[in-house]
Protein backbone atom coordinates (compact mmCIF):
# COMPACT_ATOMS: atom_id res chain seq x y z
CA UNK A 1 0.00 0.00 0.00
CA UNK A 2 1.09 3.74 -0.66
CA UNK A 3 1.41 5.35 2.71
CA UNK A 4 1.45 8.81 1.58
CA UNK A 5 -1.45 10.80 0.18
CA UNK A 6 -1.62 13.13 -2.15
CA UNK A 7 -4.30 16.26 -2.87
CA UNK A 8 -4.99 17.79 -6.03
CA UNK A 9 -7.98 20.54 -5.63
CA UNK A 10 -8.80 22.17 -8.53
CA UNK A 11 -10.48 25.49 -8.50
CA UNK A 12 -12.45 27.13 -10.41
CA UNK A 13 -12.52 30.24 -12.35
CA UNK A 14 -15.74 32.27 -10.65
CA UNK A 15 -13.79 31.11 -7.08
CA UNK A 16 -10.58 33.12 -8.25
CA UNK A 17 -11.79 36.37 -9.72
CA UNK A 18 -13.70 37.01 -5.91
CA UNK A 19 -11.25 37.96 -4.14
CA UNK A 20 -12.49 37.43 -0.29
CA UNK A 21 -13.27 33.77 -1.05
CA UNK A 22 -10.39 32.92 -2.83
CA UNK A 23 -7.91 34.66 -0.36
CA UNK A 24 -9.78 32.37 2.30
CA UNK A 25 -9.23 29.50 0.00
CA UNK A 26 -6.15 29.95 -0.37
CA UNK A 27 -5.54 29.97 3.41
CA UNK A 28 -6.84 26.83 3.78
CA UNK A 29 -5.05 25.23 1.16
CA UNK A 30 -1.80 26.61 2.55
CA UNK A 31 -2.92 24.68 5.58
CA UNK A 32 -3.49 21.26 4.01
CA UNK A 33 -0.90 18.78 5.03
CA UNK A 34 1.58 16.63 3.31
CA UNK A 35 2.00 16.77 -0.77
CA UNK A 36 -0.42 19.05 -3.19
CA UNK A 37 -1.35 19.88 -6.70
CA UNK A 38 -3.75 23.26 -7.56
CA UNK A 39 -5.11 23.07 -11.00
CA UNK A 40 -6.87 26.74 -11.64
CA UNK A 41 -9.63 27.47 -14.34
CA UNK A 42 -9.50 31.10 -15.55
CA UNK A 43 -12.86 32.65 -15.38
CA UNK A 44 -14.33 35.60 -17.53
CA UNK A 45 -10.98 37.28 -17.46
CA UNK A 46 -10.09 35.92 -20.71
CA UNK A 47 -12.92 36.61 -22.44
CA UNK A 48 -12.95 40.29 -20.92
CA UNK A 49 -9.08 40.99 -22.20
CA UNK A 50 -9.72 39.65 -25.83
CA UNK A 51 -12.62 42.07 -25.66
CA UNK A 52 -10.49 44.88 -25.46
CA UNK A 53 -7.75 43.11 -27.79
CA UNK A 54 -10.33 43.29 -29.76
CA UNK A 55 -10.64 39.84 -31.11
CA UNK A 56 -14.21 38.05 -31.71
CA UNK A 57 -15.17 35.18 -29.80
CA UNK A 58 -16.35 32.65 -31.94
CA UNK A 59 -18.65 30.05 -30.34
CA UNK A 60 -20.84 26.97 -31.77
CA UNK A 61 -23.94 25.90 -29.89
CA UNK A 62 -22.86 27.56 -26.92
CA UNK A 63 -19.11 26.12 -26.61
CA UNK A 64 -16.22 28.24 -27.28
CA UNK A 65 -14.32 28.17 -30.57
CA UNK A 66 -10.48 28.57 -29.29
CA UNK A 67 -9.12 30.42 -32.57
CA UNK A 68 -5.45 31.31 -33.16
CA UNK A 69 -6.11 34.96 -30.76
CA UNK A 70 -7.93 33.02 -27.92
CA UNK A 71 -5.19 30.54 -27.70
CA UNK A 72 -2.84 33.50 -27.34
CA UNK A 73 -4.87 35.36 -24.80
CA UNK A 74 -5.36 32.31 -22.77
CA UNK A 75 -1.72 31.41 -22.88
CA UNK A 76 -1.51 35.49 -21.16
CA UNK A 77 -4.14 35.25 -19.12
CA UNK A 78 -3.82 31.87 -17.56
CA UNK A 79 -0.50 30.33 -17.62
CA UNK A 80 1.07 33.84 -17.19
CA UNK A 81 -0.98 36.62 -14.91
CA UNK A 82 -3.04 33.99 -13.04
CA UNK A 83 -0.84 31.28 -12.93
CA UNK A 84 2.14 33.66 -11.64
CA UNK A 85 -0.12 35.40 -9.60
CA UNK A 86 -1.02 31.88 -7.57
CA UNK A 87 2.54 31.26 -7.08
CA UNK A 88 3.05 34.93 -5.88
CA UNK A 89 0.26 34.81 -3.38
CA UNK A 90 1.05 31.01 -2.04
CA UNK A 91 4.98 32.24 -1.79
CA UNK A 92 3.73 35.09 0.45
CA UNK A 93 2.19 32.42 2.46
CA UNK A 94 5.32 30.70 2.94
CA UNK A 95 4.28 27.87 0.83
CA UNK A 96 6.87 27.34 -1.58
CA UNK A 97 5.41 27.32 -5.39
CA UNK A 98 5.93 26.35 -8.65
CA UNK A 99 3.50 27.44 -11.71
CA UNK A 100 3.11 25.68 -14.75
CA UNK A 101 1.53 24.36 -18.09
CA UNK A 102 1.29 21.16 -19.93
CA UNK A 103 4.12 22.45 -22.33
CA UNK A 104 6.42 22.36 -19.00
CA UNK A 105 8.67 19.46 -18.40
CA UNK A 106 5.71 18.10 -21.06
CA UNK A 107 3.97 17.23 -18.08
CA UNK A 108 0.43 17.26 -19.88
CA UNK A 109 0.55 15.39 -23.27
CA UNK A 110 -2.62 16.18 -25.70
CA UNK A 111 -3.97 15.59 -28.35
CA UNK A 112 -6.11 18.30 -30.37
CA UNK A 113 -9.87 17.04 -30.45
CA UNK A 114 -10.47 16.29 -33.80
CA UNK A 115 -12.37 17.96 -36.23
CA UNK A 116 -16.09 16.42 -36.72
CA UNK A 117 -19.20 18.64 -37.23
CA UNK A 118 -16.99 21.83 -36.28
CA UNK A 119 -13.58 22.57 -35.53
CA UNK A 120 -13.07 23.90 -31.99
CA UNK A 121 -9.39 25.00 -32.61
CA UNK A 122 -6.63 25.09 -30.39
CA UNK A 123 -8.17 22.49 -27.98
CA UNK A 124 -6.61 19.59 -26.22
CA UNK A 125 -7.88 16.13 -24.66
CA UNK A 126 -4.67 14.89 -22.08
CA UNK A 127 -3.27 11.77 -23.64
CA UNK A 128 -0.30 11.35 -20.54
CA UNK A 129 0.57 13.06 -17.75
CA UNK A 130 4.25 13.31 -16.73
CA UNK A 131 4.18 11.90 -13.35
CA UNK A 132 8.24 11.43 -12.42
CA UNK A 133 8.62 15.29 -13.56
CA UNK A 134 5.40 16.15 -11.48
CA UNK A 135 6.82 14.53 -8.54
CA UNK A 136 10.48 15.25 -8.79
CA UNK A 137 8.42 19.13 -7.78
CA UNK A 138 6.70 17.59 -4.93
CA UNK A 139 9.64 15.95 -3.37
CA UNK A 140 11.43 19.41 -2.54
CA UNK A 141 8.11 20.10 -0.94
CA UNK A 142 7.22 22.70 -3.70
CA UNK A 143 3.52 22.56 -4.76
CA UNK A 144 2.94 22.21 -8.10
CA UNK A 145 0.18 25.14 -9.38
CA UNK A 146 -1.07 23.91 -13.05
CA UNK A 147 -3.40 26.27 -15.78
CA UNK A 148 -5.31 24.63 -17.62
CA UNK A 149 -2.93 24.28 -20.56
CA UNK A 150 -1.93 21.15 -22.32
CA UNK A 151 0.85 21.08 -24.92
CA UNK A 152 1.14 18.21 -28.11
CA UNK A 153 3.93 16.01 -28.24
CA UNK A 154 4.85 18.78 -31.37
CA UNK A 155 5.02 21.36 -29.57
CA UNK A 156 1.39 23.22 -29.95
CA UNK A 157 -0.31 24.73 -27.02
CA UNK A 158 -4.08 24.02 -26.26
CA UNK A 159 -6.38 25.03 -24.34
CA UNK A 160 -7.90 21.67 -22.30
CA UNK A 161 -10.87 21.28 -19.91
CA UNK A 162 -9.59 22.11 -16.10
CA UNK A 163 -11.47 19.25 -14.65
CA UNK A 164 -10.33 16.77 -16.90
CA UNK A 165 -6.53 17.84 -16.03
CA UNK A 166 -7.23 17.96 -12.36
CA UNK A 167 -8.77 14.27 -12.77
CA UNK A 168 -5.77 13.36 -15.53
CA UNK A 169 -2.78 14.26 -13.03
CA UNK A 170 -4.46 12.74 -10.14
CA UNK A 171 -5.12 9.57 -12.07
CA UNK A 172 -1.09 9.84 -12.98
CA UNK A 173 -0.12 10.01 -10.00
CA UNK A 174 -1.89 7.82 -8.41
CA UNK A 175 1.19 5.37 -9.42
CA UNK A 176 2.88 6.97 -6.49
CA UNK A 177 0.44 8.33 -3.83
CA UNK A 178 -2.21 7.29 -2.62
CA UNK A 179 -4.79 10.17 -4.20
CA UNK A 180 -7.53 12.40 -3.48
CA UNK A 181 -8.92 14.91 -5.56
CA UNK A 182 -11.33 18.30 -4.56
CA UNK A 183 -13.09 20.31 -6.77
CA UNK A 184 -13.84 23.70 -5.18
CA UNK A 185 -16.50 25.45 -7.35
CA UNK A 186 -19.75 27.62 -7.42
CA UNK A 187 -22.28 25.14 -5.53
CA UNK A 188 -21.71 23.49 -2.25
CA UNK A 189 -21.47 20.14 -4.30
CA UNK A 190 -23.64 17.71 -6.08
CA UNK A 191 -27.49 18.89 -5.80
CA UNK A 192 -30.73 16.81 -6.19
CA UNK A 193 -32.11 19.75 -7.43
CA UNK A 194 -30.41 22.32 -9.45
CA UNK A 195 -32.73 25.36 -8.17
CA UNK A 196 -31.97 24.58 -4.42
CA UNK A 197 -28.14 24.92 -3.33
CA UNK A 198 -29.01 23.22 -0.18
CA UNK A 199 -30.30 19.89 -1.85
CA UNK A 200 -26.36 18.76 -1.65
CA UNK A 201 -26.39 14.81 -2.01
CA UNK A 202 -23.35 13.82 0.95
CA UNK A 203 -22.31 10.96 -0.48
CA UNK A 204 -22.34 9.47 -4.19
CA UNK A 205 -21.40 5.77 -4.97
CA UNK A 206 -21.51 3.97 -8.60
CA UNK A 207 -24.92 2.69 -7.33
CA UNK A 208 -25.84 5.69 -6.16
CA UNK A 209 -24.53 7.26 -9.72
CA UNK A 210 -26.27 4.69 -12.15
CA UNK A 211 -29.96 5.69 -9.88
CA UNK A 212 -28.96 9.47 -10.18
CA UNK A 213 -28.27 8.92 -14.07
CA UNK A 214 -31.57 7.30 -14.50
CA UNK A 215 -33.79 9.07 -12.58
CA UNK A 216 -32.19 11.97 -14.83
CA UNK A 217 -31.73 14.01 -11.83
CA UNK A 218 -28.18 15.24 -12.45
CA UNK A 219 -28.28 18.44 -13.98
CA UNK A 220 -26.40 19.11 -17.53
CA UNK A 221 -23.65 20.86 -16.14
CA UNK A 222 -22.64 18.53 -13.49
CA UNK A 223 -22.98 14.95 -16.03
CA UNK A 224 -19.26 15.35 -17.19
CA UNK A 225 -17.92 16.36 -13.82
CA UNK A 226 -18.93 13.44 -12.21
CA UNK A 227 -18.34 11.04 -15.43
CA UNK A 228 -14.64 12.71 -14.59
CA UNK A 229 -15.14 11.38 -11.02
CA UNK A 230 -15.94 7.71 -11.87
CA UNK A 231 -13.27 7.40 -14.17
CA UNK A 232 -10.60 9.10 -12.02
CA UNK A 233 -11.81 6.47 -9.73
CA UNK A 234 -11.69 3.30 -12.02
CA UNK A 235 -7.82 4.67 -13.04
CA UNK A 236 -7.09 4.48 -9.14
CA UNK A 237 -7.65 7.74 -7.53
CA UNK A 238 -9.12 7.17 -3.79
CA UNK A 239 -11.75 9.69 -3.00
CA UNK A 240 -12.88 12.90 -4.55
CA UNK A 241 -15.29 15.59 -2.87
CA UNK A 242 -16.98 18.42 -4.24
CA UNK A 243 -17.95 21.49 -2.72
CA UNK A 244 -17.45 25.02 -2.63
CA UNK A 245 -14.73 27.32 -1.69
CA UNK A 246 -14.47 26.48 1.93
CA UNK A 247 -14.19 22.86 0.87
CA UNK A 248 -10.70 22.32 2.02
CA UNK A 249 -12.52 22.85 5.99
CA UNK A 250 -14.40 19.99 5.55
CA UNK A 251 -16.46 22.08 8.19
CA UNK A 252 -19.90 22.30 5.93
CA UNK A 253 -21.76 19.78 3.52
CA UNK A 254 -19.93 18.39 0.55
CA UNK A 255 -20.06 15.94 -1.91
CA UNK A 256 -18.24 13.06 -1.09
CA UNK A 257 -17.68 10.40 -4.12
CA UNK A 258 -16.43 7.03 -4.45
CA UNK A 259 -16.70 3.55 -5.62
CA UNK B 1 37.45 22.31 -10.34
CA UNK B 2 33.96 21.83 -11.36
CA UNK B 3 34.05 19.13 -14.21
CA UNK B 4 30.49 20.34 -16.45
CA UNK B 5 29.83 23.53 -18.07
CA UNK B 6 26.52 25.35 -17.66
CA UNK B 7 25.61 27.78 -20.65
CA UNK B 8 23.53 30.85 -19.49
CA UNK B 9 22.17 32.00 -23.23
CA UNK B 10 19.82 35.56 -22.70
CA UNK B 11 18.14 36.54 -25.65
CA UNK B 12 17.00 39.91 -26.45
CA UNK B 13 13.57 41.15 -26.77
CA UNK B 14 13.71 42.63 -29.87
CA UNK B 15 14.97 39.23 -31.34
CA UNK B 16 12.35 37.40 -30.33
CA UNK B 17 10.28 39.41 -32.19
CA UNK B 18 12.37 38.85 -35.24
CA UNK B 19 10.44 34.98 -36.38
CA UNK B 20 13.20 34.18 -38.83
CA UNK B 21 16.05 35.08 -36.67
CA UNK B 22 14.38 33.33 -33.36
CA UNK B 23 13.97 30.08 -35.21
CA UNK B 24 17.76 30.13 -36.16
CA UNK B 25 18.61 30.94 -32.47
CA UNK B 26 16.51 28.43 -31.29
CA UNK B 27 18.02 25.66 -33.47
CA UNK B 28 21.36 27.10 -32.63
CA UNK B 29 20.10 26.70 -28.74
CA UNK B 30 18.86 23.22 -28.90
CA UNK B 31 22.54 22.35 -30.10
CA UNK B 32 24.27 23.45 -27.74
CA UNK B 33 25.91 19.99 -25.42
CA UNK B 34 25.80 20.41 -21.92
CA UNK B 35 23.52 21.66 -19.46
CA UNK B 36 22.01 24.91 -20.36
CA UNK B 37 19.63 27.49 -19.19
CA UNK B 38 17.55 30.34 -21.52
CA UNK B 39 16.61 34.24 -20.10
CA UNK B 40 14.47 35.96 -22.57
CA UNK B 41 13.33 39.50 -22.70
CA UNK B 42 10.10 41.03 -24.08
CA UNK B 43 10.71 43.55 -26.45
CA UNK B 44 7.13 45.64 -27.62
CA UNK B 45 4.75 43.42 -27.25
CA UNK B 46 3.82 44.28 -23.60
CA UNK B 47 3.76 47.99 -24.68
CA UNK B 48 2.02 46.99 -27.96
CA UNK B 49 -0.45 45.14 -25.80
CA UNK B 50 -0.63 47.30 -23.35
CA UNK B 51 -1.87 50.42 -25.43
CA UNK B 52 -4.25 47.96 -26.85
CA UNK B 53 -5.64 47.57 -23.46
CA UNK B 54 -5.80 50.83 -22.81
CA UNK B 55 -3.44 51.57 -20.31
CA UNK B 56 -1.07 54.52 -20.43
CA UNK B 57 2.20 53.51 -20.18
CA UNK B 58 4.07 56.43 -17.94
CA UNK B 59 7.75 57.19 -18.60
CA UNK B 60 10.51 59.36 -16.47
CA UNK B 61 13.63 60.76 -18.48
CA UNK B 62 13.00 57.70 -20.81
CA UNK B 63 12.76 55.02 -18.51
CA UNK B 64 9.21 53.15 -17.90
CA UNK B 65 7.50 53.39 -14.95
CA UNK B 66 5.96 49.69 -13.32
CA UNK B 67 2.73 50.55 -12.43
CA UNK B 68 -0.09 48.31 -11.21
CA UNK B 69 -1.27 47.92 -14.53
CA UNK B 70 2.34 47.08 -16.64
CA UNK B 71 3.75 44.67 -14.51
CA UNK B 72 -0.23 42.82 -15.12
CA UNK B 73 0.33 43.25 -18.43
CA UNK B 74 4.60 41.94 -17.98
CA UNK B 75 3.09 39.11 -16.42
CA UNK B 76 0.70 38.39 -18.94
CA UNK B 77 3.38 38.53 -21.79
CA UNK B 78 6.42 38.17 -20.69
CA UNK B 79 5.50 35.32 -17.90
CA UNK B 80 2.77 33.83 -20.06
CA UNK B 81 2.48 34.58 -23.65
CA UNK B 82 6.54 34.18 -24.52
CA UNK B 83 7.51 32.02 -22.06
CA UNK B 84 5.23 29.59 -23.10
CA UNK B 85 5.85 29.70 -26.59
CA UNK B 86 9.29 29.60 -26.11
CA UNK B 87 8.82 26.12 -24.15
CA UNK B 88 6.34 25.00 -26.58
CA UNK B 89 9.01 25.80 -29.92
CA UNK B 90 11.89 23.89 -27.91
CA UNK B 91 9.47 20.95 -27.02
CA UNK B 92 9.04 20.75 -30.82
CA UNK B 93 12.72 20.54 -31.40
CA UNK B 94 12.96 17.94 -28.83
CA UNK B 95 14.39 19.50 -26.00
CA UNK B 96 12.97 19.40 -22.83
CA UNK B 97 12.42 22.89 -21.33
CA UNK B 98 10.32 24.60 -18.16
CA UNK B 99 9.25 27.70 -17.94
CA UNK B 100 9.66 29.85 -14.91
CA UNK B 101 9.66 33.64 -13.55
CA UNK B 102 11.32 34.35 -10.17
CA UNK B 103 8.37 33.66 -8.19
CA UNK B 104 8.53 29.82 -9.03
CA UNK B 105 10.64 28.12 -6.23
CA UNK B 106 11.38 31.47 -5.28
CA UNK B 107 14.33 31.21 -7.71
CA UNK B 108 14.80 34.76 -8.39
CA UNK B 109 14.09 36.62 -5.02
CA UNK B 110 14.36 40.69 -5.47
CA UNK B 111 13.70 43.91 -3.63
CA UNK B 112 11.91 46.56 -4.62
CA UNK B 113 13.44 49.55 -5.82
CA UNK B 114 14.02 52.15 -3.59
CA UNK B 115 12.43 55.34 -4.11
CA UNK B 116 14.58 58.07 -4.58
CA UNK B 117 13.58 61.07 -7.03
CA UNK B 118 10.88 58.74 -8.21
CA UNK B 119 8.65 55.51 -8.09
CA UNK B 120 9.53 53.81 -10.80
CA UNK B 121 7.22 50.92 -9.27
CA UNK B 122 6.96 47.63 -9.29
CA UNK B 123 10.70 46.99 -10.26
CA UNK B 124 13.37 45.11 -8.26
CA UNK B 125 16.95 44.21 -8.20
CA UNK B 126 17.81 39.96 -7.70
CA UNK B 127 18.74 39.86 -3.91
CA UNK B 128 19.36 35.69 -3.91
CA UNK B 129 18.76 33.46 -6.76
CA UNK B 130 18.41 29.78 -5.50
CA UNK B 131 20.52 27.85 -7.30
CA UNK B 132 19.72 24.43 -6.01
CA UNK B 133 15.94 24.52 -7.30
CA UNK B 134 17.17 25.50 -10.73
CA UNK B 135 19.89 22.71 -10.55
CA UNK B 136 17.27 20.46 -9.70
CA UNK B 137 15.50 20.75 -13.07
CA UNK B 138 18.72 21.11 -14.66
CA UNK B 139 19.85 17.23 -13.27
CA UNK B 140 16.57 15.84 -14.59
CA UNK B 141 18.14 17.29 -18.40
CA UNK B 142 15.53 19.96 -18.52
CA UNK B 143 16.64 23.60 -19.79
CA UNK B 144 15.00 26.16 -17.60
CA UNK B 145 13.62 28.82 -19.65
CA UNK B 146 13.36 32.68 -17.75
CA UNK B 147 11.36 35.53 -18.12
CA UNK B 148 12.94 38.65 -16.83
CA UNK B 149 10.13 38.75 -13.49
CA UNK B 150 11.75 38.66 -9.81
CA UNK B 151 9.99 38.27 -6.70
CA UNK B 152 9.95 39.43 -3.34
CA UNK B 153 10.49 37.30 -0.14
CA UNK B 154 6.47 39.10 0.32
CA UNK B 155 5.83 37.71 -2.43
CA UNK B 156 5.37 40.68 -5.07
CA UNK B 157 5.91 39.99 -8.35
CA UNK B 158 8.74 42.96 -9.83
CA UNK B 159 9.91 43.72 -13.49
CA UNK B 160 13.61 42.93 -13.57
CA UNK B 161 16.10 43.44 -15.97
CA UNK B 162 16.60 40.57 -18.32
CA UNK B 163 20.52 41.09 -18.25
CA UNK B 164 21.09 41.51 -14.84
CA UNK B 165 18.90 38.36 -14.43
CA UNK B 166 21.08 36.30 -16.95
CA UNK B 167 24.11 37.24 -14.82
CA UNK B 168 22.76 36.60 -10.98
CA UNK B 169 21.60 33.10 -12.29
CA UNK B 170 25.02 32.67 -13.75
CA UNK B 171 26.90 33.54 -10.87
CA UNK B 172 24.92 31.84 -8.54
CA UNK B 173 25.26 28.77 -10.69
CA UNK B 174 28.85 29.23 -10.85
CA UNK B 175 29.05 27.35 -7.38
CA UNK B 176 27.58 23.95 -9.22
CA UNK B 177 29.11 24.51 -12.09
CA UNK B 178 31.86 26.07 -14.25
CA UNK B 179 29.99 28.59 -16.20
CA UNK B 180 29.66 30.39 -19.67
CA UNK B 181 26.90 33.71 -20.04
CA UNK B 182 26.40 34.86 -23.68
CA UNK B 183 24.35 37.63 -24.66
CA UNK B 184 22.59 37.62 -28.01
CA UNK B 185 21.13 41.24 -28.80
CA UNK B 186 21.08 43.06 -31.71
CA UNK B 187 24.51 44.03 -32.56
CA UNK B 188 27.47 41.38 -33.67
CA UNK B 189 29.48 42.20 -30.28
CA UNK B 190 30.93 44.98 -28.43
CA UNK B 191 31.18 48.01 -30.68
CA UNK B 192 34.41 50.66 -31.11
CA UNK B 193 32.40 52.75 -32.69
CA UNK B 194 28.74 52.89 -32.38
CA UNK B 195 28.17 53.81 -35.86
CA UNK B 196 29.69 51.08 -37.36
CA UNK B 197 27.74 47.86 -36.79
CA UNK B 198 31.24 46.03 -37.83
CA UNK B 199 34.15 47.89 -35.51
CA UNK B 200 33.38 45.01 -33.25
CA UNK B 201 35.98 44.62 -30.32
CA UNK B 202 36.37 40.35 -30.14
CA UNK B 203 38.14 40.48 -26.80
CA UNK B 204 37.86 42.38 -23.48
CA UNK B 205 39.82 41.94 -20.39
CA UNK B 206 39.33 44.08 -17.13
CA UNK B 207 42.53 45.91 -18.56
CA UNK B 208 40.98 46.62 -22.11
CA UNK B 209 37.79 48.05 -20.21
CA UNK B 210 39.32 50.30 -18.54
CA UNK B 211 41.33 51.32 -21.45
CA UNK B 212 37.37 51.47 -23.25
CA UNK B 213 35.69 53.33 -20.04
CA UNK B 214 38.60 56.19 -19.99
CA UNK B 215 38.96 56.60 -23.17
CA UNK B 216 34.88 56.69 -23.36
CA UNK B 217 34.56 54.74 -26.01
CA UNK B 218 31.89 52.66 -24.80
CA UNK B 219 28.57 53.68 -25.89
CA UNK B 220 25.92 54.23 -23.00
CA UNK B 221 23.35 51.57 -23.81
CA UNK B 222 26.40 49.20 -23.65
CA UNK B 223 27.50 50.37 -20.12
CA UNK B 224 25.27 49.03 -18.28
CA UNK B 225 25.93 45.38 -19.94
CA UNK B 226 29.77 45.80 -19.61
CA UNK B 227 29.08 46.71 -15.80
CA UNK B 228 27.29 43.44 -15.59
CA UNK B 229 29.57 41.31 -16.98
CA UNK B 230 32.64 42.21 -15.03
CA UNK B 231 30.59 41.87 -12.24
CA UNK B 232 29.93 38.37 -13.65
CA UNK B 233 33.11 37.73 -13.87
CA UNK B 234 34.46 38.92 -10.34
CA UNK B 235 31.50 36.28 -8.82
CA UNK B 236 32.87 33.32 -10.56
CA UNK B 237 31.86 33.55 -13.94
CA UNK B 238 34.28 32.15 -16.42
CA UNK B 239 33.73 33.81 -19.75
CA UNK B 240 30.75 36.15 -21.52
CA UNK B 241 30.21 36.30 -25.17
CA UNK B 242 28.12 39.46 -26.90
CA UNK B 243 26.77 38.58 -30.09
CA UNK B 244 23.71 38.93 -32.39
CA UNK B 245 21.06 36.04 -33.19
CA UNK B 246 23.97 33.72 -34.54
CA UNK B 247 26.47 33.98 -31.36
CA UNK B 248 25.73 30.32 -30.59
CA UNK B 249 27.16 29.08 -33.63
CA UNK B 250 30.20 30.93 -32.88
CA UNK B 251 31.62 31.77 -36.43
CA UNK B 252 31.07 34.61 -37.34
CA UNK B 253 33.03 37.62 -35.34
CA UNK B 254 31.77 38.43 -31.81
CA UNK B 255 32.90 39.72 -28.28
CA UNK B 256 34.92 37.74 -25.64
CA UNK B 257 34.97 38.86 -21.96
CA UNK B 258 36.89 37.77 -19.59
CA UNK B 259 39.10 38.24 -16.61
Amino acid sequence: MKSKVLKVVKIGGKLIENEAKFTEFLKDFVALEGPKILVHGGGNLATEIAGKLGYKTQMFEGRRITDADSIKVITMVYGGLINKNIVAKLQALENNAVGLCGADGLSIVSEKRPVKEVDFGFVGDVKKVNANFIDSILEQNITPVFSAISCTEEGVLLNTNGDSVAAEITQAMSSIYETELYFCFEKKGVLADAQNDDSVIEEIDREKYEELLAEKIISDGMLPKLHNCFQALEHGVKQIFLGDFKLLKKESVYTKISN
